[in-house]
């Protein structure tokens, strides 16, 4: 990784369907190279999915390398129950990057959301629907998992993309959109 | 593993300090190879603990090739906040393990002190305290997360032992205790 270039691997992980992607950047310029999901639903038990989960990942970071792990990471959950399964999930994915000597970076749902579209309380679908115009992604999404995924490594871009740049900073909206054309929703 | 052999690898999860222990048996005889404490304590962050735990438990496994691993699991947890931290650890443990062609056994902590002393409210020393008569431990032991991680694979030998032995049950306690001999404590 040079100081200006970054390549993200974004999951969402879920012992069901996990979304992963691949973003790479470049000063404030940002493209997709992979967006998609990991199915689990045929895997018979929850040690069969960690297993996989564990060989998929290794598998992605292996073949695109990034530097760096953005992962959606709730930090409350419904129940004791889940969040134990979820943690586990969680803890495959950020110890294989980490071995792998990567960045981990967690981001709360929260927090993903609102960076991307300006509300935390946003709809998957909106989210969906921002990545969908700032980037060429017709066709290629299946799953919101997958988006949600993708979401993660843009927040992560987005919150660092600042100082990435040389410390550029936006003092008004002309400059910031001169410099963000792809996030503007032209009516 | 052949039919009667088994290499078993005890591990009572922790992010300050995890038990491990390594017990070799065959049929109904069983010897403790290994029993310790991985520390985490000095380690910064929770990330560098989730590393550690990958690579100590990987060189754990590549080391002495065990055929099962054997968890302490507790189901439920005081908040959903440290069961996620929980999940986190078992989920690297759980997954280099599988990874490596074991077969995974989880516990809960009743159900090994239930099987270490017939008493499924014992405190950890009474734990200890048994697997001291059981096994020759004297000095080994420095904390209780390792007589734990030693508990739970005592716990899957005994759980197991009686169909590895050719089915061989034991209706009276006069043939339990000339098969037992380690587990009962003279006074």
């Amino acid at each position: 990784m040079d100081q200006v270039s970054c390549k993200i691997l974004g999951v969402d992980p879920g012992t069901n369907v996990m979304g992963y992607s691949i973003l790479n950047t470049h000063l404030n310029k940002s493209e997709v190279e992979v967006i998609s999901v990991i199915q689990m639903k045929k895997l018979e038990d929850h040690y069969a999915k960690l297993k996989f989960i564990f060989e998929k990942i290794t598998a992605l970071v292996e073949q695109y390398k990034p530097d760096v792990l953005a992962i959606e990471a709730p930090f409350y959950g419904k129940n004791v129950q889940s969040m134990l399964k979820l943690g586990r999930a969680q803890g495959v994915v950020i110890a294989v990057c980490l071995h792998a000597g990567m960045q981990v970076f967690e981001y709360e749902p929260r927090k993903i959301k609102q960076s991307i579209t300006g509300n935390g309380n946003a709809a998957k679908e909106q989210v969906a629907a921002m990545l969908c115009h700032m980037y060429p992604l017709k066709d290629k999404i299946e799953y919101l998992d997958a988006t949600d995924a993708l979401a993660a490594a843009v927040c992560h871009h987005l919150q660092n993309r600042v100082t990435l740049g040389g410390g550029q900073k936006f003092s008004d909206w002309k400059s910031f959109i001169a410099n963000n054309e792809n996030r503007i929703v032209k009516k």
